[in-house]
C-alpha cells in the first residue's frame, strides 16, 4: 500500500511517498480503508526522530482517521465490511489501509463527514481525559485552559461548557484565537502575550479561585497555575511545550491547598484503558456532537500530498484547532 | 470543667490547668467525659501561636479522645448515655468534657481500652485517607512510607499491609524504630541516616518500582521520591517537616510517568468529609482490630498534669507511635 514516509537522508527530514505491507486486521481488528487523518504534535517530534513510537505501534505516522471498513477479523461483531468507522491509532494513519480494534472504532453517524471524525479522537480523547478522569471536574467548577485555541484547547472548552458548565478561562497568543475560544464557550480570554493570566483570573473570579487546569506549557506557567488555584485545585500537565525546570518550587501550597499535580499522555496508554476512555467518551458525547453543541475545530483540509505544508503550518502555530489529511 | 491552656506569658509556652466554660452538645452532637485524649504535632505548633485554629473548631487542644457519653444532645440516635466512644475531634481534648458529632463517634469495642481507642482516631484516619482515598493503593503494590515509625507511619504500615497485601518499605532514624516497623510488617527497613533510601529501593525492587509514597519530610526527599517512582505512581505529602522549597524541579518525570503529586491535611477538611471517612474506615478495619491485625502502636501514657513531659517527648521525637494522656 501506498504510505507516506520519513525521508531522513538530509538535515531537514521530509515525508515522502513510499511503499509498505498492507497490514492483516489480528482477532478482533477492522482493516479500514483510511479516508483522512489528523496532524499531531507528535507527529513533528516523530519525523526529527525525537519521538519513540511505542513498542508494538506501527512506526508510520498518524494517530487517528476515519474510513471505511475494508475487511474484518476473526472475531469481530460490531462492525462489518463497508461501515464507516473512526478512531484513535497507535500510529498508522498515513496511509491507505490501517488496522484498529473494534472496541477502539466507532461508527460515524450519518450527519458526520470523515474529515469531522478524523478531527475528534486525540483531541476530544485526550480532553476528555484530562478534565474528567484526571481532572475530575465537577459541575460549575472554574477551569483554566492554557493554549485554547490548540486542538485539545478546543476540544476542552466545548466538552467544559456542555458536559460541567464550567467557568472556562483561556489564554490564547492572538486576538483571533481568543475569538475562537469565546465563541466556544470560555467566559474568560486572556492573551497571554500581553497580560499576566494569573492577575485577569484574579480580577475575575477572585483569589485563589480556578478548580482546575489544564496545561501544555510547563515551568513558565507554574507559579501562576499554583497561585491561581484554590482548595482542592487539580493541575494536569498535558505536554510542557515551554520548559520543565522550574527554579524553585514552593511545596507549601500543595499541602495548604491540598493541590495535586498530575501529568500524562495518552499514547502509551494500555488498550484496555484507551478502549474505555473511547467508550465512556462517546457515551456522553454522541448525542452533544448530533445537536452540533460539540464539533471538532478544523483549521485545514490538506491533500495528503500536500504533508509537507501540512507540517509547516503546524510547526509555525498557524492552525487553530486540527489540521487534516485526506485522499488516500 | 477542668482544662489544660496555654500559658505564653513567658518566651517558652507551657501548659497549665485552667477553666472553661463545659461545652453544651448542640443537635446531634455528644457530650462526652474524656477519659484519654492523645498528643499530636499540632498541638506543640499551637502551644507555639504556629498552627491557627479552623474556624469554629475549639481553642482547646486535643485532636482525638476516647469517654464515655455523659448526655446526648437533640436528635441523637447513635448513642446514649454510659456508651464508651471515640474519635476525632475538631479541637476539644485536653478537658474534661467535650462534644462530637455522633456520626464522628465510634463504639469503643469490648476488647479495646480507652488509651488504645484515644490512639487510634489521628493516625489510622490519616493513613487510611492518604493510602486509600488520596493515594489509591492498589492489591499489592508497592509502597513506601517515610516516617515509618510515627504514628501515622505506624498505622500506614498496618493498613497497607492488611488492607492491601502491599509491599512496604519504610524510612526511620534509629535501629529500634527500624524493628517496630519491621514487626508491623514492613518489607524493608531504612535508616535514611546512614542509607540513602532510593538506592535501597532500586536494589531490592528495581527501578521506578514505588506505587505510592506518603512523605512527612518534604523537599530533601523530592528528588528521591520522583526518581523512586514508577508508572502512574503516587507521592502523597501530609507535612513537610524537612523543608519545602525544591531547587530546580524538573516537571519531565511527572509527565513521563504519569505521576501525580498531591498534598493533604486532614483537620481542615469538612465535617461531612470526615463522617464519611470514619464510617468508611471503620467499617474496612473494625474486624482487623478485633483479630489484632491491626492496634495502635502506643509509646507512652501520661496523666494530663504531666503533659509538659509528653510534649517534651514528643518535642524531642523520642516516641515511636502516639502519647496519651490520661486521668481527667
Amino acid at each position: 500500500m501506498k504510505v507516506l514516509l520519513v525521508n531522513n537522508q538530509s538535515d531537514e527530514p521530509v515525508m515522502e511517498f513510499g511503499d509498505y505491507p498492507t497490514p492483516e486486521p489480528a482477532e478482533n481488528e477492522l482493516l479500514v480503508k483510511v479516508k483522512s487523518t489528523a496532524l499531531n504534535r507528535a507527529d513533528l517530534l516523530q519525523k526529527k526522530g525525537k519521538y519513540p513510537v511505542p513498542e508494538g505501534e506501527s512506526p508510520i505516522m498518524g494517530l487517528e482517521m476515519s474510513g471505511v471498513v475494508e475487511s474484518a477479523g476473526k472475531g469481530v461483531t460490531k462492525f462489518s465490511e463497508g461501515d464507516r468507522v473512526f478512531g484513535l491509532l497507535g500510529g498508522g494513519g498515513y496511509a491507505e489501509y490501517c488496522t484498529i480494534h473494534e472496541e477502539m472504532a466507532l461508527s460515524i453517524p450519518d450527519f458526520m463527514s470523515f474529515e469531522e471524525a478524523a478531527a475528534i479522537p486525540e483531541v476530544f480523547l485526550t480532553a476528555y481525559q484530562a478534565l474528567m478522569w484526571l481532572g475530575e471536574l465537577k459541575n460549575k467548577e472554574t477551569v483554566l485552559i492554557h493554549a485554547g485555541a490548540s486542538g485539545v484547547g478546543t476540544a476542552a472548552i466545548q466538552l467544559a461548557k456542555h458536559l460541567k458548565k464550567a467557568q472556562i478561562a483561556v489564554t490564547a497568543g492572538s486576538k483571533e484565537k481568543l475569538d475562537l475560544c469565546r465563541s466556544l464557550g470560555a467566559t474568560l480570554q486572556i492573551n497571554y502575550k500581553e497580560q499576566d493570566f494569573a492577575e485577569k483570573i484574579r480580577e475575575r473570579f477572585g483569589e485563589n479561585s480556578v478548580d482546575l487546569i489544564i496545561d501544555f506549557v510547563g515551568s513558565p506557567y507554574w507559579e501562576n497555575n499554583i497561585s491561581s488555584l484554590g482548595m482542592d485545585g487539580r493541575l494536569v500537565y498535558l505536554s510542557m511545550l515551554g520548559g520543565a525546570k522550574v527554579e524553585e518550587m514552593n511545596l507549601v501550597p500543595i499541602l495548604r491547598k491540598r493541590l495535586t499535580v498530575r501529568g500524562s499522555t495518552l499514547r502509551n496508554r494500555s488498550l484496555d484503558y484507551k478502549k474505555q476512555l473511547t467508550e465512556q467518551f462517546w457515551n456522553s458525547t454522541r448525542d452533544l456532537f448530533e445537536k452540533e453543541k460539540l464539533a471538532p475545530v478544523i483549521s485545514a483540509i490538506f491533500d495528503w500530498s500536500d504533508v509537507e505544508k501540512a507540517h509547516l503550518m503546524m510547526s509555525k502555530n498557524k492552525n487553530a484547532g486540527k489540521i487534516i489529511l485526506n485522499g488516500m
